[in-house]
């Protein structure tokens, strides 16, 4: 691989200079920040391995660089928070030539530039074999304003943004050899297979809605949707100690799945609704109230928002369908360990 | 390898409840840390990768953790400040039981409580081979007191924390097939190979003094000593655009380099010591005028330090030996990358 040195010295030119708060970035022992005395500050990490969370063959090292980002970024949006600065730690196996670190990193600082992120250190090492990258971001919300998993109360409704399942049949096709092709698709079908694959690689954390979800004092709890529906909105519940209900009717499921699951996959595309992880979609609650503000909000960023169900007492989720009610298990996946 | 969130529910267990500024922990999104609004916020992290770092035969699970951990405080200690918090990151391979997982983080809350510091936070996954950690430090020193690279001065005085060299020679002898025994030495030459293998795979992070430094604001610039003496002492002057001249007489070296190196290994003593890397020793520059309250300072914290040279103009580093002037180049290594 590259000399340390040279990745680091090419990381240090790429860095803003000039960023708010920021009193020194990459190239000492440690980054020097100086905090606003106001805002509490936010901070999370998570890890993407080689064969783990992605192959080397399923998209560019620039796609890489850009989710290893995104997922972390996905947790500020989950908290409420605005993301300000990175810390990027890779080991980097022989095989990853220069051009692929450079691109590597083209794809991190694209992401960081495009939500107003700051890196600001980390570190370099080989690797024996694979490619590893944790991610840290350090976020900042008002103080009180944090929205953790734990502020979930009966009645609240549940809400999530987007439309959920492209994530994990983009990673089905993925698996069965479709790639992020260069062209176009050619037709209505293929068209709907790239644009799960895409939802799969190129992940959107919705931190602009978070975060204003947060300011504005809109949600009572908020997760964001890693390990799947089902499985993150057991996390939320079992930090706000009570129930939920999901009404099947209600559930935004994507087109990709709502077309082509039942057909070319024969499954149930309720079933990848509910178990698709790596969707980075926020799950929230808030009380009736606060409806229609979330709503407007939602509009005005131009966020596809979803009343899901409702908060209840209890400890388990239960999904009404056509009548029935079922007991909802945690089927989601954790990145396969 | 155990279930990730049995990791995780057994790490949130073992992590302190009350902690000074931390509004939530690990279990979370994020993490959310409401700063004094005076103090600055110092960051950093340090990658561990098996087989580039440590060897898993080399030592215990425990102090893998440790040492991971270590590393990272050491940058802290180097920026003048106090460590306050930690994220942890692991990828861990299937042949890493469940008892290993629990004693690594043993090694890591153990040294986290013996500094003081927190851990608030990370992320684990499956690694396909090979263990991987990634260490986040946040810690804080008072505003406009962390103490850079960047700050030497011609004229300033270069000290040196500890005595140097031990670090390589215990990765020599580990190399070589000596391992940390379990019983005492047999006798006065086993004992200084212990010291050494211990030296490299116990290092203990000179955070008290760093910090002592940098809030009495005695020193001018710091790093501390991961690369080795003189690749060190070049990315200070490098950063602080000046020279140094070193006095070969004054280097303090390590009590198994000076009686082993010369007969055992045959190799010039001062060389190891200007080499050595993973001595996590603190390097320092300051005005002649604070010395005195310098070694009162080191004394009172029970810290070796030695005046070792002084700073020039210039952009090279000088060694003084015995009437004759050498150019010292970065002998250090860089993990082996």
């Amino acid at each position: 691989m590259a000399h340390e040195l040279d990745i680091i010295a090419a990381i240090r030119k790429r860095a803003p200079q000039q960023v708010e708060q920021l009193r020194l970035g990459i190239g000492d022992d440690a980054a020097v920040i100086q905090p606003d005395g106001v805002k509490e500050l936010l901070a999370c990490s998570d890890v993407s391995v080689e064969g783990v969370h992605f192959r080397r063959d399923w998209l560019t090292a620039k796609l890489i660089g850009r989710k290893a980002l995104a997922v972390t970024l996905s947790d500020i949006a989950a908290m409420g928070g605005r993301a300000r600065f990175a810390l990027v730690s890779l080991a980097i196996p022989s095989d990853f030539s220069a051009p692929m670190i450079e691109e590597l990193f083209s794809g991190l600082f694209e992401i960081a530039e495009q939500f107003g992120v700051a890196i600001i250190g980390g570190d370099t090492s080989s690797s024996p074999q694979g490619l590893f990258i944790d991610t840290v971001v350090l976020g900042e919300c008002d103080a009180g304003k944090a929205v953790t998993r734990a502020g979930a109360q009966p009645g609240d409704r549940i809400f999530v943004t987007g439309a959920l399942g492209a994530s994990e049949l983009g990673l089905k096709w993925l698996e069965g050899g479709h790639r992020l092709p260069e062209r176009s698709a050619a037709n209505a079908a293929e068209a709907l297979i790239q644009s799960a694959i895409r939802k799969h690689l190129i992940p959107e954390p919705q931190l602009r809605f978070g975060e204003a979800l947060g300011t504005r004092e809109l949600a009572t709890a908020m997760i964001d949707l890693s390990d799947g529906l089902s499985t993150d909105l057991h996390h939320l519940i079992e930090e706000s100690k009570c129930g939920a209900v999901l009404d099947a009717e209600a559930l935004p499921v994507a087109r990709s799945v709502a077309e082509l699951a039942s057909g070319e996959l024969s499954v149930d595309p309720l079933a990848i609704v509910l178990r698709s992880g790596e969707e980075y979609e926020l799950l929230f609650t808030a009380p009736p109230r606060n409806k229609d503000r979330i709503f407007a909000t939602a509009k005005a960023l131009d966020v596809r928002v979803t009343q899901i169900g409702e908060i209840t007492e209890g400890d388990d989720v239960k999904l009404l369908r056509e009548g029935e009610v079922e007991i909802v298990r945690p089927t989601g996946y954790e990145h396969r360990i």
